[in-house]
């Protein structure tokens, strides 16, 4: 298997972010990659730096006018006031309904809010770099597949599967699993599925396929009515258009435990199979591990070594990109855990 | 000319709001109400309790589950822990594109979110009481010019026009100046223009017309490019279906003069008098003030009685409800010159 890090991900390092409402040190922050590439080190495992770049990709993943501000937007910040070198920018507004998103507004932090679904996904110096960074060891996790590796692994930071067409939101800027889609479709591969396992839903990354019948999202994940992202993962998003069919939510209750996650684990293989996909994208979030801070199941290292050695019995090319997990001193421990379990099988 | 108070506006008093990204104490006060009937007694006139119920006019204005949440959230913020008695909720994730608004979270601030547009409208224990008593004042104002009175003023906050059909925001709750035009409506009256001078633009009070042909919504207002509520507000809104041509905005940018105020209010009170309106009701904002700490106009004691005066010159019955202006002390003299100025035309 080949492991691609993220040279740049230490750059996205905000302070704080607002969680339910209040102001919080951040959850998601360059620990969790530290602590990763400690174990994979530890493992024996060779690290190597991306190969591709992800631009192509990302132009057809993310809207133009989106990128363009996520890679212009900390200098924007700085053009207000050089002392902001030393604050964070939080939006305050977002065009919900009867309000526009097609004006980009001259101020700031309104175009800050145009662009988010959160307050809660601060922008560093060097986010762009990061997110770039981890885009790019998404679409060189693809291009491996498409070389013939068996598999691949991105060890990266920050997430991506929040990351909409249009807007950041849940530590996410760049959707890496998208791009790792997508790019295994610009390299040939007809069909591709891709198997959301974080303990959040990947709304991003079902919005951005939701109307397209090559790419299949299926997501098993805490239930939206009580867990971020709240306003979209129920089980009634089964795709539209010619995306009909090719969504599939598997919501569970906060509180689930192993058993009914393994039962859900594997409604969501067979919908995988069933697609008959080219090669598979893993959306390997971890804060389903019993200790995690913000997740809300009960997983702990065998339930890890199973998701590992059930993906391997799919018998398909598999890119995973490592989502969330926030538990850092164990996360590396956690996904070494899914990757031994997919190479033993 | 009948004055009508709100004796609730007391009890909504939160201690901050997020402006611009940054906590900072709210702007929008209780000491804003006081320093109007302050002014008012000093000036003679006679105020009054409100005398109707605005609850046939909000259940047409706003949704009824968005009512429902408003009516109990602060008993469902306490119930999640006592404690929170002495904090503030804020939400912190919004349903902007591609997420739903139609399955209601089960998670308060997620709840929050979907029922908001911005962060900076914060809840307080007295907030239903005390937006349902403006909305009476506004419901009361539309009566007494259905009972052939030429003008009433409805002296309450919180504001109103931010307030869309189903979201809070910009200090808003309800929306009293759609509650007055509504009440209008369902009293007889079979034209209503609404006319917002407010230095924002009254984006909920657009939003909740907008498809209708029976209230005209005219506007004048910092550019929403660059001022608050940024989404909505821009010239190229003219109205939907039924509602095409029964919306005008007239966008000013930031440090506009008096004399380009005034040439925009003579354009506004043209369209105004051509709707051949029954009635009109004034979403009185005092935010153009030039001493005013969020607004960027430049208007003066002297433009405040020329406006009451060009309002007088309509002939039209007209119900006066007072929307921002945050120079508190100042406050209540600004608006005795718009109501001045309007009884001595």
């Amino acid at each position: 298997m080949r492991i691609f890090n993220n040279p740049d991900q230490s750059g996205h390092n905000p302070r704080d972010e607002f969680y339910r409402g209040q102001r919080v040190p951040c959850f998601e922050n360059p620990t969790r990659a530290d602590h990763v590439l400690q174990a994979l080190a530890a493992a024996g495992a060779a690290v190597e730096a991306p190969t591709h770049d992800s631009a192509a990709a990302l132009a057809q993943v993310h809207a133009p006018r989106y990128l363009a501000f996520l890679q212009d937007a900390w200098r924007q910040w700085l053009a207000l006031d050089a002392a902001n070198a030393n604050l964070q920018p939080f939006p305050s507004v977002w065009p919900v309904r009867t309000l526009r998103s097609d004006v980009e507004p001259g101020n700031f932090i309104a175009r800050l809010g145009l662009y988010s679904m959160d307050n809660g996904t601060p922008l560093a110096a060097g986010t762009w770099a990061a997110a770039k960074g981890g885009a790019d060891a998404a679409a060189s996790a693809a291009h491996a597949l498409l070389a013939g590796e068996r598999a691949a692994f991105c060890a990266t930071r920050p997430p991506g599967h929040h990351a909409g067409p249009d807007f950041m939101g849940g530590y996410c800027f760049l959707n890496n699993a998208a791009v790792a889609a997508q790019a295994l479709r610009l390299g040939g591969a007809q069909r591709v599925a891709v198997l959301d396992v974080d303990y959040h839903h990947g709304n991003g990354t079902q919005a951005i396929f939701y109307d397209r019948a090559d790419v299949l999202f299926v997501s098993l994940h805490g239930d939206p009515l009580t867990e971020y992202p709240f306003y979209l993962g129920h089980a009634d998003e089964t795709g539209a258009g010619e995306g009909a069919g090719f969504n599939l939510n598997l919501p569970l209750p906060a509180g689930t435990g192993a058993a009914a996650w393994l039962d859900a684990l594997e409604v969501a293989c067979q919908c995988v199979a069933a697609h008959r996909a080219d090669a598979l994208v893993v959306s390997l979030g971890l804060d389903t591990f019993g200790g995690d801070p913000i997740g809300g199941f009960g997983l702990q290292q065998g339930e890890f070594a199973r998701l590992g050695a059930r993906l391997r019995r799919l018998g398909l090319p598999t890119a995973f990109v490592l989502e969330g997990g926030y538990a850092s001193a164990e996360l590396g421990h956690n996904a070494c855990h899914v990757l031994e379990g997919f190479e033993a099988a």
